[in-house]
C-alpha cells in the first residue's frame, strides 16, 4: 500500500524539449516486463549527479563518475542508459566490462563515444550482470525514443515499487518559461547518501557550465539526502539533473534573476519525487515528517531527525499508531550530541505539545497524542532549545508488510 | 520463540555468599507479576558499573552514577532495587525525586544511607513511576531477603523477554574456587553502548579498590557492548559486576595469579549472558554471529559488525533463509570506512566463502549459501584484508513477530 499517493498521469507528464526517452522488455530477471531504459539527450546538455558513497557502489556507478569528470571538456554526455532486475554490484572486473559493454553496444546503436553515456543498474546485488539480454534489447529501446515516454519511463525503472514516481510542473521566470520533469525509484535500502534510488530530472533550462554540478548537490541534500525507510545505503543510487537548455532562458550566473526561480522549482520537484519514495516505502502505512530546530548546527539537527527516523521502535510504534513517545526521546538522547541538556528538549506530536523541558509535559493526555497517532501523515517536531539551526526529514513507518517483502524479495 | 535457550534450572545458580536477593509483586504496571527485586550485599563488597550513553538517560542511572563516585571512600554500596514496568525515564524533576524516594525508602528498611543504595528502572519510558506501590511493596521484597534467589531475580526483572536469562559458574584459581552468578534482561532496544538492558554479576572473590571498575569496563565491552537487536540505545542500561570478597580469593593486582583466571571467567560470563539477550532477542529466529578480522584497528571492525548487524535488509534476509548476500555487501560498504578497498573483502558464509576479492566468488553455489541460510546459528565472516584487528559482534534476524511485539508493547 501507499500513504497518499496517487498515480501519475501521462498527460501531466509533460515532455522536455531535446530530452528523448525509449523503454524495452529485456527480461533481465522476469519477462514480460518493462527493465530497460535509453535516455537520449540534444547536443549542448548539461548534466549533474550525485552518487552514493557506499564503497562497494556498482561498477555503473563507477563508470558514472569517470564519465561525468570528463563533462565540459570534449566529452558531452549524450545519454543514459537503466536497466533493473539486477544492480551489477558486487560483481568485481567482470561488472565493470559489462557495464562498459553496455556503454560501448549503446554508442554504436547511436552513432556517439561510449565515454558520452552514463549507466545505470538496480536490482540484486551479487549477481552476474546477463549482458546478452540487455546489449540485445537495446536496439528496440532506441526504436522507441520519444519525447513523450515520460511514464513508461518511470515504470521500465521500478523494481519493488509499487507504482511508478513521476511529476511535472512549468514555471515562469523573468526570461520565459521553463518546464521541469523527472522520475524515481525506490522503496527499500533508502536512506540518506543515499538510497536505493535513481531520480532522474530534465529541464529545458540552460545552465553555464559548472552551475549545475553544485546546484546538484543542494538540490540532492534537501531532497533525496533527507529521507530515510530502512536505513540501508544502496550500493546504485544516483541522483541525476539534465538541462538541455532548449528553452529561451540560459541562466549564466547564481545572480541570474531566473537562477532562483528555477532552482527552487527544481528543490520543490526533487522533494516531492523523494517524498514519493518513503509515501511508497516498503510496508509503509504511515508517512512521517520529522522536523528538528534549535540545534547548534544543521549537522546535529540531522543526526537527531535520523536516529528518530531510523529506530525501529520509533517505526513500529507508528505503525500501531500507539503513542509511545518516550521511544523518540530515547532515540534523541542517542542520536550523537554528547553534550545535550535534555531538560531544554521540547517535542511536538502534531499540535500536541508533549515532552516539556525533558519531560513529560503535565498537561499532555495520551488521548491527544493517540488522536494524532491516528493520522496518515504526522509531523513529530523536536526543539533542542541550544541554537537556529534546522533540519527536516521524511520517513515511514515500519510494518509487518516492510518484513514480508524483504523476506520474499528474491523468491 | 527463542533460539537455543534453554531454561535456567534452579539447582545451577549457585549462591554467592555475602549477596542476597528478595523479590515482591508490586503491581507496578501488571497485577500478579514479579517486578520488585531488592538485593544487599555484605560490608565490604565492591560494586562497579557501567551505564547507557543515552543523553535521555533514566533518573535511576543519574543516581546510580552519583552514589557509585563515594565507592571507595564512606559510602561503599549495600544494596540494589529494581523496578520493572516502568523505566522512570523522560520523566524530568519528578523522576529524580522517585529514584531518591524508592533509595530513602529501602535505606530506612535495610538500616543503611540512601547513598548505598543503587537503584534500577526498566519499562516504559515518559510514564511518571508509580512511587507509592514500589515504597508499600519494599518491606515485602525485604523480608524475602534470601542467597537462594537467583531464579526468582531474574524473573523479576524480566520485560518483553520471553524468559529468564540467568548463568553460573565456580572457577579454580591458585587461591581456591570462586562463584560466579549472573542474570540479566533484555529483548528489544538493544544495542551497543548499551541497550534495554539490566545485568547483574555477583562473585564471591575480593577485589583490591579500583581494579573491579576497570574489569568491568572491559567485560562490558566485550559482552554487552558486542550485542545488537535493534540498534537503539535505551535510556536505562546498566551493567554492575558486585564482588563480595566473602571467598579465600582476593585480588591485589592484575599481576595476582588469580586475576586472569578470574577475568576470563568472568567475560565468558557475561558473554553468555549477553548472547541470551540475542537468543530472546524479540521475534528471533536464528542467532547470527559477525566476526570482522583484517581491520586496521577494533573500532573499524566494529563499524563493519555494527552495520551488518544493523541491516533491516540483512536481518530480514536471515528471517527467510534467503542468501541475499549482496546485502551484506552493502552494508559493509557503507560501513564508514572511507577508503576501504573492496578488492580486498572476502566473505564468509559459515563455512561457504562467497565473496572473494570484493566480488562473488567464481566458484560459490547458491545452493551452498542456502544450506547455510537454514541453520539456527550462522557466523558471518568478513576479512577486511587491511590490517590484523578483529571485531565479533552477535546479533539475530528481524521478523513478523519482532514488529508484532514492538507494536503492541503497550497494550
Amino acid at each position: 500500500m501507499t500513504v497518499n499517493l496517487p498515480l501519475p498521469q501521462k498527460a501531466d507528464l509533460k515532455p522536455v524539449k531535446g530530452f528523448e526517452m525509449g523503454i524495452a522488455e529485456a527480461g533481465i530477471k522476469k519477462a514480460n516486463r518493462k527493465d530497460l531504459l535509453v535516455m537520449t539527450l540534444a547536443p549542448g546538455t548539461q548534466v549533474a549527479g550525485v552518487f552514493t558513497l557506499n564503497r562497494f557502489c556498482a561498477a555503473p556507478v563507477q563508470i558514472c563518475r569517470e564519465h561525468l569528470v570528463q563533462e565540459g571538456s570534449n566529452g558531452e554526455i549524450r545519454a543514459l542508459v537503466v536497466n533493473t532486475g539486477n544492480a551489477n554490484a558486487g560483481t568485481g572486473e567482470s561488472g565493470m566490462k559489462h557495464a562498459l559493454e553496455t556503454c560501448a553496444a549503446l554508442a554504436r546503436e547511436l552513432k556517439i563515444n561510449p565515454e558520452q553515456i552514463l549507466p545505470f543498474s538496480t536490482g540484486v546485488i551479487l549477481e552476474p550482470l546477463p549482458i546478452e539480454k540487455i546489449i540485445s534489447a537495446l536496439p528496440k529501446a532506441v526504436s522507441n525514443l520519444g519525447e513523450d515516454n515520460w511514464l513508461d519511463a518511470a515504470q521500465a525503472i521500478m523494481t519493488t515499487d509499487t507504482q511508478p514516481k513521476a511529476t511535472s510542473m512549468t514555471v515562469s521566470t523573468p526570461a520565459g518559461p521553463v518546464v521541469i520533469t523527472g522520475i524515481c525509484k525506490g522503496a527499500g535500502m533508502i536512506h540518506p547518501n543515499m538510497a536505493t534510488m535513481l531520480g532522474f530530472i530534465a529541464s529545458d533550462a540552460g545552465f553555464a557550465p559548472g552551475l549545475l554540478s553544485k546546484l546538484t548537490r543542494e538540490i540532492a541534500d534537501l531532497s533525496f539526502n533527507a529521507i530515510t525507510i530502512d536505513g540501508d545505503t544502496s550500493t546504485n543510487d544516483s541522483f541525476i539533473i539534465i538541462a538541455t537548455g532548449q528553452s529561451a532562458v540560459q541562466i549564466q550566473s547564481v545572480t541570474d534573476p531566473s537562477y532562483a526561480v528555477v532552482r527552487d522549482a527544481l528543490i520543490a520537484l526533487a522533494r516531492k519525487l523523494a517524498q514519493m519514495i518513503v509515501r511508497d516505502g516498503e510496508g509503509a502505512t504511515k508517512f512521517i515528517t520529522i522536523e528538528v530546530l534549535g540545534g547548534k548546527t544543521a549537522e546535529e539537527c540531522r543526526l537527531v531527525a535520523k536516529a528518530v527516523a531510523h529506530s525501529p521502535l520509533v517505526k513500529t510504534a507508528f505503525f500501531a499508531s500507539d503513542p509511545n513517545l518516550g521511544r523518540i526521546l530515547a532515540a534523541i538522547g542517542y542520536a550523537g550530541i554528547s553534550d545535550l541538556d535534555v531538560s531544554h528538549v521540547q517535542m511536538w506530536l502534531g499540535d500536541v505539545w508533549v515532552a516539556k523541558d525533558g519531560g513529560r509535559n503535565p498537561s499532555y493526555q495520551e488521548a491527544d497524542g493517540q488522536r494524532v497517532m491516528q493520522a496518515q501523515e504526522i509531523t513529530v517536531k523536536i526543539d533542542l532549545g541550544r541554537g537556529n539551526a534546522t533540519q527536516t526529514m521524511w520517513t515511514c513507518d515500519l510494518s509487518h508488510e516492510y518484513v514480508s517483502i524483504n523476506a520474499d524479495y528474491r523468491s
